[in-house]
């Protein structure tokens, strides 16, 4: 991360079942990978209401090969319902090909690249914090310093797998929960936004 | 509300400009009076991962005419993502002509009336919480028995119209904020669940 950035709220989501292509179809998006997830993520991330949260960036793993990396500064032409997200989703995988490790643009504010989750971590370093549902700490309990520039890992509906696992093991990272319940990723986005907007509006 | 029901938690989302009758496009439902935000709505209100919440129950008053009433003990045949959600607000509206004040089941779990937004909070009584971001009250603060059995009543992208806003005023009602953000309606009942989920555990 670099330096300079203050505040900035980073999110990464693994899409295990994401499809790599851009030939799925917007009126299945469930049955194409759960796209439909990962649209929710994104409109949780970065949504509020008239405005674009422009201090987050999210990282979409898919597959654990290819990232879509959104960045809320940067942000055009996203709108909040899940077809039209899916279709910036599809817009970037078109492009795909013709990249590798170098990220490449494909509509204002998203970027993608032949990255995976070991990647990304060598990059975005900083307070790592692996949310999850089996975990006694809090998200409330952390010290406020402890989530300064937070960089939160999520799972689609499916659990990490044993190489992801490891590869998250190795980072000095916190693992915390933020509900008593098992949520849906893209509302723990939501409940996460809503503890920092409280400690870091005070 | 039934005085056997025990903490129930109740929402009611305002469509102002939902359409009441089933010709929409699954297409495009932000073109279609805005029916994804209804659609993200039910999401927030009845998921948990691989689970639905049973204890809500949730009011859609679309233009206040017309009310589409989920309930969660109830539900079946409801996926998280927008367009199967909007499938069946469609196969609810495609009953509408048949019914009057009277409810009729559309789908397991939903049912359909010609109720208008005054109609709803002569049945439902007990703690009436107005989601609103122009007040100081916070969720947090408020005691937990003012929040047993809460009623949320919030609203679309647009503002409450003046009749509505005349009709709440007349409830004891209490207008309390969840974030010191304004987020979208689904987003808030995300935060509102998720604070019930650590009080109630407790």
């Amino acid at each position: 991360m670099n330096s300079k950035e203050n505040n900035i709220r980073r999110f990464l989501v693994l899409g295990h079942n994401t499809p790599l292509d851009p030939n799925f179809s917007l009126n299945n998006l469930p049955g194409e990978g759960r796209i439909d997830i990962l649209c929710r993520c994104i409109n949780s991330a970065f949504f509020l209401s008239h405005s674009i949260r422009k201090k987050v960036r999210l990282y979409l793993v898919l597959q654990n090969k290819v990232t879509i990396r959104l960045e809320g500064k940067e942000l055009k032409h996203l709108n909040p319902d899940e077809r039209s997200t899916a279709a910036l989703i599809k817009k970037a995988l078109e492009k795909r090909k013709k990249v590798r490790i170098r990220e490449k643009e494909t509509t204002p504010g998203i970027y993608i690249s032949e990255r995976n989750l070991e990647d990304i971590l060598k990059e975005e370093k900083g307070n790592i914090l692996h949310l999850h549902e089996n975990t006694q700490t809090q998200l409330k309990e952390i010290k406020k310093e402890k989530i300064v520039n937070p960089f939160f890992i999520l799972s689609d509906h499916k659990d990490l797998t044993k190489k992801e696992k490891k590869i998250i093991e190795k980072e000095r990272k916190v693992k915390i929960s933020i509900s008593p319940k098992i949520l849906h990723a893209n509302h723990t986005i939501i409940v996460a936004h809503n503890h920092l907007d409280y400690i870091q509006e005070k």
